[in-house]
């Protein structure tokens, strides 16, 4: 189970890294990667014997928790059965992953088109709506993440579209709702949900409805902030579309599959978009896998025509099979409803306990395993701890909080001036009050830079 | 090991597969998928006993075979030690993989950037250019595939493009050399070569070089129809890299790892890219995995500044796992070697020996395990058997070539008016006979359609 601590290992294993591999959204000469020796549940380890909790479920991917037995089981027996096969074929394993999803997406989102992983779902997604409307541009919401390929970073409404931006795109963006910080001057949930459908009818009124292919949404905003949207927010956008002949995207790549205490986060409200991407929690990124499910309009679309996308391993046989036994474990084990009971009864109040100790939690929002921590440098002006993009010295009072975490053995996921806790959906109660108690005291490192 | 044939689970996948997964590059309602009970070796097999000798290794990926023991204990090993983990961390499977595909690349190619596929390494592998060159066009030949997410896509030089081009992607394409059909007008290897070099620098010359950040070739041309470059070509469009300060961009997806006999196909020639992307090959498909290796000077580029993009599952350790086997596999069992010597000794002669018999062969070209036959109506006026891009009705000879292929158990890939020979790289000579015996039968239907 737990590797013996063995430093010249991880020493080994840190040297050919930085001799041979270039790590993603980083200098690589300013980078210094924490060598991983295992895994297993909420937790992973160093060489050194540092064992930390995991709160970020590593990229907010890992739902179920490391090398669940069940899931590792079926890789490996699909592993010896049949690893690879084109995606012309019909397979068993590729069959049941597309019936499981398609049994857990809202309404008619009956087809599925398996990829690699959320970049490749949303590009795909894009390239449904356009050919479905015939329309040239898509609308998406500022604070948002779609991935890093050519269409889905322009998509993206974070300073990680910067450097790829090929302002050509097509892409519009819009505001959503965020209260906590409204850019529609709103003081209540009810006014900013009517600002934002407001505002987003304005967009669409302003760039032609005929213009435009397709909406696209996180149901829930991941990692530019945990936004989870007012009560009638989603279905407004929905009947917006509805009216304008728009196709409704729902980027569910991070708050699917368990991570909100629903399935889907968009089963909250009862919206049903027209496509739905997917990629993460389906199998929790044991092998890399996401996908889009489309709705029957949009599949008859392409029910004669033939549909212009597709790379070597869609449907790919050992991710499909370890998405049918993440599905049939988080089924069987109640992991979903798991992760709605830790938000309700464990980490929503616990959170909010911490917030009314601690002066540098401007809010806390979230639900299931998904919440953020907004720190700010005062609560009653809401500046953030640190400032939009800020890096090296600029950002030194979140790299300090996130020291303090990781001295006390929990691994954090920090973003600007927020902290998220996204936990596996798995985390037990007593993991959850020990890593509420390690940002406990890791927040008076924040508090230390209120004013 | 060889599942007893059960027509009825087989239909049940195939009512699965038709009711719940959209298949890629096709029209949903038109297409019948083959269910595939098993594999192993060159052959793969279905629920009703028909077993297939697979010449086009599932979408040109499986060069190590199926089900290869070594790669699948790998993969069954890893999975119980740690199926994912963030890119952040150093991981031994990792820092393995990135070490053994560096030592393999050609010159100073020795960072290694993971991705889940080739399109994402091509997209990853044009970021790198602009950032590094500071400048935004790019130029591919036409007759080419790079991909389908929204950069590779434009960068393609077929069909497969045009349903998602954009126009404003900022790619120029130009032609490169195919002496059978020269659109230079030249009469040998020479005159081709040293044509094609002539028109891709005035094509630079008119774009003008400051704005052009890479020029992206495949080594050895694939889908678009196997066409190895004169002996002169790339090193030529090296010069010209050189001489204008243009990033040389190889695509080795397809033509990597063993494919061609050598370990990359820019081997044969001794050139040295900047950037170098593959996939398939790399761990035959068993897991996603894909990648850019990247030169000294640009990954310095990336020393002190981030590198402005990723994936969750850059560096998948299961997907590490299996390269490692794989190409540790192909170094002990002398993989790469014997497909050179089956290029050279069984399916050249081979192939050329049907051409000599069937009228319907206008030409035979390849190397290693890389081929093509392309069929003609009329080896004087070179008329391709089919049109360009055709569908339907007018592919219908190229159809009943296919289908007289996979009635006789052989697993053809046909595009246009070729039909390519690509089986696994472990292919024993036994096996290229039988494969041979099957497609001289097959090609009396191709000649009964020669004028």
């Amino acid at each position: 189970m737990s590797t013996l601590p063995d430093p010249s290992a991880g020493a080994a294993v840190k040297a050919a890294d930085r001799a041979h591999v270039f790590h993603s959204w980083s200098a690589q000469g300013l980078i210094d990667p924490p060598a991983v020796a295992g895994a297993e549940g909420a937790y992973f380890w160093d060489y050194d014997g540092n064992r930390y909790l995991d709160f970020s479920s590593q990229l907010v991917n890992t739902n179920i928790g490391h090398q669940h037995p069940k899931v590792v089981a079926a890789v490996q027996e699909q592993a010896g059965r049949l690893c690879t096969i084109a995606p012309g074929f019909a397979v068993d394993v590729r069959s049941e992953a597309a019936r499981l999803v398609a049994g857990r997406t809202p309404g008619d989102l009956d087809k599925i088109f398996f990829t690699n992983g959320g970049a490749e779902a949303v590009e795909n997604a894009v390239r449904m709506a356009r050919l479905h409307t015939g329309r040239p541009k898509l609308l998406s919401a500022y604070r948002s993440y779609h991935g890093a390929t050519a269409a889905a970073i322009n998509l993206t409404g974070d300073p990680r579209r910067w450097p790829s931006d090929t302002a050509s795109a097509g892409v519009v963006h819009f505001w959503g709702p965020y209260l906590y910080r409204s850019p529609f001057h709103a003081t209540s949930e009810e006014e900013e949900c009517a600002r934002a459908l407001a505002h987003l009818e304005d967009t669409i009124v302003f760039e032609g409805p005929q213009t435009i292919a397709a909406i696209i949404l996180e149901s829930v905003v991941g990692t530019a902030g945990i936004l989870v949207p007012p009560a009638g927010y989603l279905a407004g956008v929905r009947e917006l579309c509805d009216r304008h002949g728009i196709v409704f995207i729902l980027d569910e790549v991070m708050a699917g599959f368990g991570r909100t205490g629903r399935w889907f986060a968009a089963d909250h409200w009862g919206v049903t978009p027209d496509l739905l991407t997917f990629a993460k929690g389906v199998n929790s990124g044991y092998v890399p896998l996401g996908g889009v499910a489309i709705s029957a309009e949009i599949a008859a679309t392409f029910d004669r025509r033939p549909y212009p996308g597709g790379l070597t391993y869609s449907g790919h046989p050992l991710a499909c099979a370890s998405a049918v036994a993440t599905i049939e474990a988080m089924a069987e084990e109640g992991i979903v409803e798991h992760a709605a009971h830790l938000g309700e009864h464990v980490l929503g109040p616990g959170l909010r306990a911490l917030a009314e100790r601690h002066p540098s939690v401007g809010e806390v929002r979230g639900m299931g395993v998904f919440w953020a921590l907004e720190l700010v440098k005062d609560r009653t002006t809401r500046e953030p701890l640190v400032p939009y993009n800020a890096a090296g010295e600029a950002a030194a009072p979140m790299n300090a909080f996130a020291a303090a975490c990781k001295k006390s053995g929990l691994w954090p996921f920090v973003n600007m001036n927020r902290t998220h806790v996204v936990p596996p959906c798995t985390l037990t109660e007593a993991e959850a009050r020990e890593g509420l108690a390690i940002l406990d005291e890791a927040l008076t490192v924040a508090d230390s830079h209120t004013v």
